[in-house]
């Protein structure tokens, strides 16, 4: 390097920012977060032009043994206090405290960066308000997805678009599940004992098998799609525990396979959501979705079709999303990113109105019988002893529901994509 | 609304930014990007609360009958002298005067978006540095995969990822004629005629079918993911006009198909790129990219892989692109959007030492003879009379080369993902 070149590249060290973190918690996310800002710092440094140093990290514990016991803190007023803490990685998980965290950085206008779902889907509207009037940020792209960008291409790549519809498989451990039922011809309490057994389901496996956890996330989404809160609690949500080896068997037969999906949609001005188990065939870029990936697929009025893909958990992956809005945030510093979520309602309407064709197992029931009540109907022949499966036409929820209550000895139901 | 609602309202109107912008080239995209912008205008101003508003399209033609008359100039000078424009699209397509016009109207500190990939590759690095003298932007989502976000994620979201490798299908045309073949077992001047027709193939369609088209894009994102530039003539590029049906045959045997995949990795600090015919597994997701779709996945050093998905091209999806960086311009007046591709020259490793294994026909060789040369090899039995086919282990391009020039009456080689 000669004179010149020394002197300018000395130049460019000096009007390097060098921007303070903290990380609250310092669990698995959290450690990921240390982990990810440490180990690709050369690269951060190469693409953003800016330094990033971990000056905190907030935990109740001691971890004598780790490169974090240098910056560990166990009073967050030490960090609040601190004007040189620009941004704040909120990986602590649960509502309280993270939530009041949150708010107490914000208010000092240190941005924050989460991958708390459910503060996120609680409590977003609000902190994205403080977030405004204290000219700073709050970003969650990791609270959806895990590692896949998301968020931030519904927020800039798609601001242009008026989204028509998403439809994600948002939940790792369920989507595991059948892909394991599938290829092996396993019984869900098996396949749920083996994840258990692997980590990859929880002890208390609810939030995950019924649904909830991809309700939460197709809430997230749904409510930056369209600028205005979504209750998941107006979210119509089914699980898997109802899906068997023979649910499998029915979708060998017709070459499709079996999902969960997370989805909601824009109809002549009404919004649908829901959360169930969906047939699913090859067309559909999902289909091939498997194991704990996660995938979300995004229908726009103008561009059509767009797919995300990639770990939707994971410390790693997880930890790398919660950096990338931290880089974001560096990038802009004292300005507040806008993102469009009012605390205003979005009106959910009634699922009986969406309109869908539907995969119906029945005891027994002869063919007569089957299309006296439903119909048209594409009879699936010889899958399982002793009963018929039949796919009906296109009608409403609430048509479905009607019929099906005529028909005797349904033993399920799940619906067409 | 009451009063104070009203008043409220009002000062939201009034706080609002109106930017203005101008289209250079109003065919197929250009006048797309009009299009969106008309149609989304009540989306977008929802979204960014800033109105865009179209002042000027530049072309040489007259559109009587369209609405584009009101705004129609045909020099460009009357656009680059208005102070108003703040952010113009450059959707003409060629070298030149494309790349002259978006020079100066980057000099008088107007950001420049664009669907341009030959101006973008040839002349990116030049393009960005005075953009960033100018504090205005040079944006190009829409280069690279048509209406499938890639530039930015790769910008914003992986920021803080050591970007591993990048495996694009790329080309809609290519893949379009590879889906055709494998479905409806064609062969390929029989699927590139009816492509023609369609208007899916150009009249000249070696860009296209030669693999260049995807030379240029992978060649454009290898830059961007580190940092330097990657020029095009080092990437060794092959087509799909040696494919046969014959080919897919195998594939199917295999539990394969063939996609012509434009790929860039980084391996002990030497970094390999090539756009070739794959045989790719279904454990890849970009297997079940079919027809006109594109895809592009990205393997980073943390997060793991993540896939992006959507159409590669088309009038309203590649303007919709365009739209997106004017939203991110708009965000953004007056400040450049800092993107890392310097002008140093990124090494390209010679494709000899890249390690794979290879798919070989060869005519008439018995079994004792291949394993002779080759040692260890997967034996494809009975799928064309007269020929074996096999699929070697790993070596290196030149290991292969050496044993390939070895064995008699080599039919064809491909890839193997």
């Amino acid at each position: 390097m000669d004179g010149a070149a020394m002197m300018i590249k000395k130049n460019e060290e000096d009007i390097r920012k060098m921007v303070k973190v903290a990380i609250f918690g310092y669990g698995t996310v959290g450690s990921g977060v240390f982990e990810v800002l440490r180990r690709n710092s050369a690269v951060i440094q190469n693409k953003i032009e800016d330094e990033i140093q971990v000056k905190y990290v907030l935990d109740l514990r001691e971890f004598d043994e780790d490169p974090v016991r240098d910056v560990l803190v166990h009073d967050i007023n030490i960090i609040l206090d601190d004007p040189e803490v620009a941004i704040v990685c909120e990986t602590m998980g649960g509502e309280h405290p993270a939530y009041d965290f949150t708010r107490q950085a914000l208010e000092r206008g240190k941005s924050v960066c989460t991958s708390n779902k459910a503060v996120v889907e609680k409590f977003g509207p609000e902190l994205l308000q403080i977030a405004k009037a204290h000219n700073c940020s709050y970003l969650f792209e990791a609270s959806v997805g895990g590692g896949i960008p998301i968020i931030r291409p519904l927020r800039t790549s798609l601001a242009q678009e008026e989204v028509q519809s998403i439809t994600g498989i948002l939940n790792g451990t369920t989507n595991y599940i059948l892909t394991k039922m599938e290829n092996e011809g396993l019984a869900f309490d098996d396949v749920l004992k083996r994840a258990q057994e692997k980590g990859y389901a929880e002890k208390n496996p609810d939030a995950d098998i019924l649904g909830h956890d991809a309700g939460r996330k197709i809430a997230i989404l749904t409510s930056l799609a369209y600028g205005k809160n979504v209750d998941f609690s107006d979210i119509t949500t089914e699980g898997i525990t109802a899906i068997t080896d023979q649910d499998f068997a029915y979708a060998k037969r017709l070459g499709a396979t079996i999902k969960l999906f997370a989805r909601s949609m824009k109809k002549k001005d009404k919004y649908y959501a829901i959360v169930a188990p969906f047939l699913v065939y090859p067309e559909n870029p999902l289909y091939a979705v498997n194991g704990v990936y996660n995938a979300i697929l995004v229908n726009c009025n103008m561009g059509g079709d767009t797919m995300y893909y990639g770990k939707g958990a994971g410390k790693l992956a997880t930890a790398s999303a919660v950096v990338a809005d931290v880089l974001d945030c560096a990038r802009h510093l004292g300005k507040n990113l806008a993102i469009k979520w009012d605390s205003e309602k979005l009106e959910i309407s009634p699922i009986d109105g969406a309109v869908r064709k539907f995969f119906v197992r029945a005891a027994g029931a002869d063919e007569a019988r089957i299309r006296d009540v439903f119909g048209d109907v594409e009879l699936i022949d010889d899958v399982v002893v002793g009963e018929r499966g039949f796919i009906t036409s296109e009608m409403t929820e609430a048509e479905y529901r009607e019929k099906a209550a005529k028909l005797e000895n349904i033993i399920g139901m799940i619906r067409v994509d």
